[in-house]
């Protein structure tokens, strides 16, 4: 299974996204197109308190003209590692520092048409907090949610982000969920 | 919380995607540049046959440059509601048609730069299939795994799919992963 690539034309070059359109000749020797978006490699971050509280970040998302509740989460620098980045994130926009970082794995966003993978980690941390540092542009909220008001809204699907649901299965899978905040 | 558009430019519209480019005024008056991708509504389903195994897809993916794991999945054609086209699409992949058909959530791909939403559903399927009726483009292969399979693959990060993962943690959290095939 493979596509060979024939022709790539870069269509935008911005801050976030690159557009490149290419012409591909699948396995079968048939041609097709293909829309891809590039886009620098993101982490996210579940915090966990001490209590065992988590807390989530709400945010205006202009793409959906809508508050999103989600992870903490963040572009990647370039050369910075996955875990320095989440622990930059953290920091940023939760004012906290991770006790206890762990990778819960790494996720594709919607790997149709866009190379966005997620590193995304269970951060256990302090209660006590820093002020948070925004991105110029950045406007938050922390959400705080017992572990029992995290799994109700996951499961009635009033927090609809991918990645965050992404997290909490992982989070799940490996057991961690149980395991308390230290 | 919210964002007012000042201008809004499409930079391209393709296939699958459109691109815009939109100046913005933050609620604190401050300007912002936000771009995003326009992309079909689309649906992912978690197909299970009657003896608890579930399908999934192999399929190249050119953003990528992997064969990724995932669950079948499709955009939305014009006018059609989320079932329908999750079962058409059930039924274009993997030749099954579905006994039951149970909405898990509508979840967003990656809402910093996307407004692609995705409807999840859980298939109970029959065993017998009718040969797949793929897209001109498309090439993919089934995967049959039980359900422990299924579970080690996510927990060990090897199937990658974001839109997989959130569909597990919805039928785990509403109970549906216990009920059996039927």
């Amino acid at each position: 299974m493979h596509e060979t690539t024939l022709t790539a034309r870069t269509i935008y070059e911005g801050r976030v996204v690159r557009l490149e359109v290419l012409d591909v000749e699948l396995a079968d020797g048939r041609r097709s197109v293909r829309e891809i978006v590039r886009h620098a490699p993101a982490v996210a971050v579940l915090p966990r308190l001490p209590n065992g509280d988590f807390l989530l970040v709400r945010q205006y998302r202009k793409a959906v003209e809508a508050v999103v509740v989600e992870l903490c989460a963040g572009l990647r620098e370039p050369g910075e590692a996955p875990e320095a980045a989440a622990r930059r994130e953290l920091l940023e926009e939760t004012g906290r520092t991770a006790t206890r970082l762990r990778h819960l794995g790494r996720v594709l966003a919607s790997p149709g048409y866009t190379d966005e993978w997620i590193d995304l980690f269970l951060a256990d941390c302090e209660e006590a907090a820093r002020p948070a540092d925004l991105d110029a542009d950045e406007q938050l909220e922390l959400l705080r949610l017992r572990p029992d008001e995290l799994r109700q809204a996951l499961r009635e699907n009033t927090i609809r982000d991918g990645k965050t649901l992404a997290a909490w299965a992982l989070a799940e899978l490996r057991g961690w969920l149980d395991a308390g905040g230290l």
